[in-house]
């Protein structure tokens, strides 16, 4: 097979066989392929685009480049939960322990968080102790005995994925519906999951803003999980604010321990109920996703949930007392409180800008090589619609870096737009794909 | 200027500007911008377009990568010629010394064979000592004392256009009018002309395979000669069947030196004495094409074209008796004729396979390493239209490779099909543009 052959065909917008594309990503994978070729490719692709079957095939070119985890021998159903991304998404830390407490197996290979987004990886290492790079024989003991796991991407799992993500300042890579789907699902579907719930976010701290894009990368998360014989239930959810209150490592963590213990956060409780629910209606452990909202409930109530993030904390490293007593954890040096300029109805937000100055305030990365403060981040109060007053505390900011204040506080209330008339709450789960 | 946004900016079909297009090509040719970004930039740009003032900007872009020759200290008006290429295609060799003999400056850097089309360079190298690698100082002097001059793409020529070209295997650097057209200008403005003659071939034989991609390279090469005000007119010609009969490095050196020396080869005559009569036009030598073509005929009937030839062979340091007495050039050790196997009128000839051919003899490279044979080749005798009976004569090959005659001799018999009722002969010249 030759290349450039492929290469031409793709930019003559002609559909790949699965030969061709495996060609190309194992190529690619090996050396063989320079990344000029791979990089004119994928800007075929881009523009071309590709459909359903090609999308499959990239995902298990991908997928097989690397190992794919054996979970046939422990019992039970394994069931992940991903999530495109947003600001103070974290829900992941919530409902991983609530699946496991219903018996439901929860296998995690998660990412770090990159620009606006925050990452699973950074929020637990937030912890002290925490391990995320614990290998897949590590990984296997944990799924079985706890039921819940959070590990990082380990050299094994999908290397052309790596390979390819290498290539992002292309501008195709990162923005074309069927590689981005491609990179999600070998991942996952690496994991040895026998099912998967998807979490994808649309709104303005999305990585999809449109709900046009949301819907088309849902559609194709959801037929990709399919052509692999996957149980699959996919989420539209919004992103135009912040999820819950609490954005920054450190302070994510805290949240998390606070819902599990009880504290009714109306937004961050939905979605999770939400996820975590169809997980276990996946998982065989509800008939219903209603059901299995109504399950999660009672093992937040019970006590059962917050038992098993403690247990799957000790198990992977993290300092179990902190986490029974979050407020011990060591605040960052500064703490300052934005207050509103303006009186109206909180209209809409930019929620990447919030995000954005979350990173600013040392949460977050801008380039891969940049070192995180787990203890700098924002609690951003309101919520859109709510009725807010001239002075009204909007933000506590908490950082290491005084300089970063002014910036940070600009970003937010340039952020906020008001309106003099009612405004309404954007509808949180927006459609349920399966 | 950050390069992923201006790769991103075409990608999404919008227009650069010129200092975004001399930008990538600066950086690129400086290293700074590496393969995978040029490459993801070249095949946004095949699929999504550059208009004309891009096309404008590319090839200046790529002119300023280097040296522009000033030969403005030279009297007299500067005028080449280029041909697209195509089997057989010699008339560089015919109409240089035309033009030199009535007196326009006639400065050519041309390029090498690749593929089923010869390449002017490799044909002059075919005469015994002659070189085609001289500086540009004598250069210069060769055009101001001789008229003419033929040399290769010196390293200070076009840098950029080197560098893209080497990217030859993604498949859009070769195939984008808009990169053909860069590619092409910015060596020929960099020569210091005035004006240029353009001959775009079209048919089986030719890079434009089809008469509307001719017909779009011909107008972006006019736009492009325009925009840097420069005297251009495009002829587009015939190459559904080989130009003339001697194919072959040598044996293209021979005919042009039969045509030179006033044998009417139909066909190469009639193209060379149009082209020379544009040049001669252009130059000031003539009220018009008619007039030129008069009098490119007087300087073949009068001698002087032919002693013009051979002033420019001695001038570059060839041998003047081969070119005196072609016949004694050595011959290819194997020389083998072929038969019609068919009776009929001929309809069609496969003029790419008539040049896979003659390279497959030796006379070709397949990649830039290969050496070349220069005695081997093809005299290919019939023409489209022509009564054929089984049995006559249909082509000589020369060759060192005895192994090559018999795939040859079946490839070119394939070429060609017949048919039993008359056949028009295609029109040579088929649009003049200018």
């Amino acid at each position: 097979m030759n290349p450039v052959e492929i290469i031409r065909k793709k930019r003559e917008k002609k559909a790949l066989t699965e030969n061709e594309i495996e060609f190309i990503i194992s190529k690619y994978t090996e050396g063989a392929l320079p990344d000029y070729q791979m990089s004119a490719f994928l800007m075929a692709g881009y523009l071309n685009g590709f459909n359903k079957n090609e999308t499959a095939y990239l995902t298990k070119a991908m997928l097989y480049s690397g190992k794919v985890v054996d979970l046939s021998k422990i019992a039970g159903i394994k069931v992940d939960k991903h999530s495109t991304g947003g600001v103070g998404d974290k829900t992941s830390l919530i409902i991983a322990p609530i699946a496991a407490a219903a018996g439901v197996k929860v296998p995690m290979i998660s990412g770090r968080g990159l620009g606006h987004t925050g990452g699973t990886l950074d929020k637990l290492e937030a912890i002290p102790g925490f391990s995320t790079s614990l290998d897949l024989n590590k990984y296997k003991s944990i799924i079985k005995t706890c039921g819940a796991v959070l590990i990082g991407q380990t050299k094994e799992i999908a290397p052309a994925d790596k390979l390819i993500y290498a290539l992002r300042d292309v501008p195709a890579t990162v923005e074309s519906i069927p590689l981005i789907t491609g990179s999600i699902m070998s991942k996952k579907l690496a994991e040895g999951i026998d099912g998967l719930v998807l979490d994808v976010k649309t709104g303005s701290g999305a990585f999809m803003k449109s709900y046009r894009d949301a819907k088309l990368l849902a559609q194709s998360l959801t037929n990709t999980a399919k052509a692999f014989d996957k149980k699959v239930i996919t989420f539209i959810t919004d992103m135009n604010q912040p999820l819950g209150n609490y954005i920054g490592n450190w302070l994510e963590v805290h949240e998390s321990i606070n819902v599990l213990k009880g504290e009714e956060i109306k937004d961050l409780l939905e979605v999770s109920l939400n996820l975590a629910g169809a997980m276990l209606y996946m998982g065989g452990k509800a008939d219903s996703i209603k059901q299995g909202i109504k399950i999660s409930r009672d093992m937040i109530n019970s006590g059962k949930a917050f038992a098993k993030f403690v247990e799957m904390v000790k198990l992977q490293g993290g300092n179990v007392n902190i986490v029974n007593n979050p407020d011990r954890y060591p605040k960052a040096d500064i703490i300052y409180e934005i207050k509103s300029g303006h009186s109206g109805y909180l209209k809409t937000i930019d929620n990447y800008e919030i995000g954005m100055a979350s990173l600013e305030l040392g949460a977050g990365r801008k380039t891969k090589e940049d070192k995180i403060d787990y203890a700098a981040g924002i609690i951003f109060y309101p919520k859109i619609g709510q009725k807010i007053y001239k002075g009204d505390l909007i933000a506590t900011l908490f950082t290491n870096k005084r300089d970063r204040i002014k910036p940070a506080e600009e970003r937010i209330l340039a952020a906020m737009k008001f309106s003099k008339n009612k405004v309404n709450a954007p509808k949180l789960i927006k459609e349920i794909i399966y």
